[in-house]
């Protein structure tokens, strides 16, 4: 059930019990709303009709969605998989067995199971590997079997994965046919279902999928082979490239399989790439992917703003691979990148009432947005406010299953005892030395950035306690221990608590959330001479609502002469209004604009995962500074 | 033959002729090579002999290329149509009627001519307004006709094209059926055809098209109706938006409506619409459209650079643009635009050697583009370099038609005289009073800023004889006269030379080609802090071939402190290189970068247009000032 090796160990879902505060409230929002919206849509657009149409036999080539919504049922599985969690009880997993039935009644005799390909009408089966997503909605589902599993429950869906699994094994093994799949996605979850199950022929057909990458198995496409990194073998890459979902999917398969085949060179390879790719390719809010034509990474720096792509599936792909890179090296750094992604790109996607989302996330909003319908499918990334629905409807469900499984990414063990990555409300428990190691942590972070520890049940030999520090906090980070004999040091990211600890043992860890101004490397062009401003693990927004009626965002420069003070979420900075002239022609010379030198506008920044949530606006998350 | 209203009135193709220079060589590039290159290719990939499988009844759903491939055969023989203009003999001659043969052989006897709808497997006629491209095609041979009765020709072609506008009448007309095509240009079509044949029911046609459109027609698709400019009525826009090759096209069609029908209130809204989009929705070259996704304009001032699309076609549409509202308004303005963009973003599309052209025109690339395959076709904007054809053509042929064409550009008539409106060397001719007025011009312009205008042939009468002053130049244009009893004033634009002229009566108009220093408007995010620099008409780029070894476009910033000298074509500047550090994270602080204290560098920019044609390199237009 855990990978084969790895610095540190992940906890499972009942070792980390969210116990209040910020994810307690996204974690219900999730269950009361989110997950209950998703199953709305699935049924309502007949995605789950295509379950119950392919057992029943009416299903032709009258399929409704497109080829890969058999996915958004596996990922609304899984999320409601971790919502239940241990105890299986109550009206969701009714529901929940309900889902699977459905599910599982379309499953062929050999285990095949996609509505999309293979009946009278359809299509055959594998005969589209590079638009037909069937490998991807088989990885979904084996994930959504991974959920249950890890939970406690081996039932109807973890034995509906395994026939597929197997089926697979067969079909696409080393004697089966030399394919891959479009969009990755199935080598991750073999993996993954291959710990769960103890099966290691599941991890060697994920091996076996990522080694034939980058050979041009895939039929050249309009995007170029690199679309789905079918250009060079993943071993050999430099930098992330291509369709950033399939890219940051693909790598984390990669992790897994190198960290259950002992193939170190293959885990440095993707961290490699990876690293590369958070220093080149990735905008201040961790989201990644620039191109909304291909939905692609672009080249270094190349990030244009007002067009950022961001995908919200991107983000939670990029939280997958710094998740195995963190358990993988320990390095604080994932954890970092995991909180800056969670809290800036993951999180902007849903509305705060869990009813609409964004797909694509822009940084820079430059017309207020009008608000899609309701009641309708929007497309994938054309709606400039949250859309209920997409044509491709990928994110929602994906937000659901990270919601409901944020917790695992809280903590971890090792043999030394426990390590916190992020901060919340909760607790944390592990087996150290056969002893149980027990944590309460206690925050109002990400807005308050005192965080508290308290040991609620001790092992009797000495375990290290870790705490991440970001690294934007290291430097002014402050500590206090209360209890006897414990080595406190602030090292590599982590404050570690060492010692023989107790019930009473605690520890408070105060994180400075001063605002940061945050000036982007020149090579950005697209956001030359403006600067962001962060507070704690949270970068902030403009957003056209806070300004004085007849200012908006795109006439507006800071004033970083002035102090910018802390609001209890975001920041309050003081602007300068430049007077806009319109020139018939925009490239005649500077003198188009000038900095007002009437009074300074203050105006609050919120937190950008926030932005959107009260009517149309523009938006600006880099601001120019004003000239001197 | 000629709009019915209008301050300027164009000439006729046997009225200007190019005798040599710029121009000339262009448009022999263009008869020797291109054409050729386009009609190899549609034989090749199988365009062209779709027609002959129409014809001899074996074409069914096997049909080769997408919906819309009929009209690259339509363009090239309305390029051919152009280059042969009035003459009619030869080898090329010979080659386009054996090219219209095929082409009319596929009519079918009711005059519907289109090679992908309505034979058994295929889908029925008119079945996908949406995306099917049938009257986008149809609009295009209505073109190649125009060109062929403009050069004095009423043949075969021509016949075709008037059964086929007959047609459309009766299928479309008032009692027809209510709907419009999703890629404008029947309306500008058919307005041409119209005034070329003195039919006014095919200007109707064409007013009644753009009339319809923006009532919702076409049903929804993923990029929005504002795509296909059906979200609102033509007449009540504020500024171009949506698909910018159909926005331009349909306003091109909707001026010439306006003008036919004594419409002003349309033409004005067009002309708002227009220099709105040139004040916020235009790159500095002219360049227009900002998403590869749908390849459409942005928001104002939402113009990356690395990701520009500014298809070339759209280009060649803003230039139709300008075309119509010249002649209508006689604004100067007008001829600015289309020298910009002929010279900056049409000229940029084909390579030197005329076989290769780009499809969409970035302003800054960031790596080395990789040459297509010079035998096979690209993905229509995925090539980083030129390539020879593409799955969507569009471009080639429309190169092809607009460079056998562009002399028409060069000047117009009034009741006064002669306007000359771009510089080269050419004659040109019209009647004036009754008595021929014909100027000669000479210059090696754009390179160099000396025109030499020489009357050949004048009236007994006073005439006006009026150059057009670029904007640019217009502070520090020197003229000197050669005649007696001539008025000579500069204003609005123009040099206007006024009185008696003789066969000795020649002008001399100096503009100065000094480098200039372009800073964007400050709205205009992705180039802040930046500057380009043109010479002339001419915006010059930076690319990596001109920079020593070692040192990239993207470490280099211009010192705006040392001079800028001019050279033959471009301008010699002085940058600095910077020192770049890579960080974890870009986000990190100014420190990651110093400007050098070394010797500074001077390197040579090149006109934009002629990039990438050294193999492959990185190139920018704006270039970052130098922090002092």
């Amino acid at each position: 059930m855990e990978p084969r090796s790895g610095t540190l160990t992940p906890l499972a879902p009942g070792e980390v019990r969210v116990t209040g505060g910020f994810w307690h409230d996204l974690q219900r929002l999730n269950a009361s709303t989110i997950i209950g919206h998703c199953l709305a849509w699935v049924e309502r657009v007949g995605w789950l009709a295509n379950f119950d149409r392919a057992a029943d036999g009416s299903l032709e080539a009258d399929h409704a969605g497109i080829e890969f919504v058999d996915s958004e049922v596996y990922k609304l599985l899984e999320a409601m998989a971790w919502e239940i969690g241990t105890d299986d009880e109550g009206e969701l997993a009714d529901t929940y067995r309900d889902l699977v039935n459905r599910v599982a009644a379309a499953q062929e005799e050999d285990g095949y199971l996609h509505t999309f390909f293979g009946r009278p009408g359809q299509r055959a089966r594998f005969s589209d590997l590079e638009w037909g997503h069937e490998l991807y909605c088989f990885g979904h589902l084996l994930q959504a079997a991974v959920a249950r599993l890890r939970s406690g429950h081996d039932d109807q869906l973890p034995a509906v994965a395994r026939r597929l699994a197997d089926f697979l094994v067969v079909e696409f093994g080393e004697t089966g046919r030399t394919a891959v799949g479009g969009h990755p996605e199935i080598e991750v979850a073999l993996a993954e279902f291959g710990r769960a199950t103890d099966t290691r022929t599941y991890i060697d057909l994920a091996a076996t999928f990522v080694e034939r990458r980058g050979h041009g198995l895939l039929a050249p496409i309009e995007h170029g082979q690199e679309y789905f990194q079918d250009d060079q073998p993943v071993r050999s890459g430099a930098v992330l490239h291509g369709h950033a979902v399939r890219a940051l999917y693909l790598s984390a398969g990669a992790v897994d399989v190198g960290v259950e085949h002992d193939d170190e060179a293959l885990v440095e390879a993707v961290e490699g790439q990876y690293v590369a790719t958070l220093a080149r390719r990735t905008y201040v809010t961790g989201g990644m992917g620039s191109h909304h034509r291909d939905e692609a990474f672009g080249d270094d720096f190349e990030l244009p703003h007002d067009r950022a792509y961001a995908e919200t599936c991107a983000a939670i792909g990029s939280v997958m691979v710094s998740w195995r890179l963190l358990l993988h090296s320990g390095k604080a750094r994932y954890g970092d990148v995991i909180e800056r992604t969670l809290l800036n790109a993951v999180l902007a996607s849903p509305r705060r009432d869990g009813k609409a989302f964004f797909y694509s996330n822009t940084l820079h909003q430059r017309t207020p947005g009008l608000p899609p319908a309701e009641d309708s499918t929007s497309p994938r990334a054309q709606s400039s406010m949250r859309a209920p629905w997409f044509e491709v409807s990928c994110c929602p469900t994906n937000v659901a299953r990270t919601l409901a499984s944020a917790h695992l990414y809280f903590a971890t063990r090792s043999d030394a005892g426990l390590q916190i990555h992020q901060f919340g409300d909760f607790t944390a428990t592990a087996e150290v030395g056969g002893e149980e190691l027990t944590v309460q942590i206690a925050s109002a972070y990400p807005f308050e950035g005192d965080v508290v520890l308290k040991v609620i049940a001790a092992p009797s030999s000495p375990v290290e306690i870790a705490l991440r520090v970001p690294a934007w906090a290291e430097a002014e980070a402050t500590w206090s221990v209360n209890g006897d004999g414990l080595t406190v040091a602030l090292g590599d990211g982590y404050l570690r608590v060492t010692g023989i600890v107790s019930a009473d043992t605690g520890l408070l860890l105060s994180l400075p959330l001063t605002p940061r101004v945050v000036s982007p490397d020149p090579h950005i062009d697209d956001v030359r001479g403006q600067v962001a401003i962060e507070r704690g693990p949270l970068v902030l927004a403009l957003e056209s609502i806070d300004l004085p009626d007849g200012v908006d965002t795109e006439s507006v420069e800071i004033d970083l002469s002035s102090p910018i003070e802390s609001t209890p979420t975001g920041a309050r900075v003081t602007l300068r209004r430049r007077t806009d002239r319109e020139l018939p022609w925009p490239y005649d010379g500077a003198s188009t604009t000038d900095t007002d030198a009437g009074p300074a506008i203050v105006a609050d920044m919120i937190p950008y995962a926030r932005w959107a949530n009260r009517g149309p606006s523009t938006m600006r998350v880099f601001l120019p500074t004003a000239r001197p």
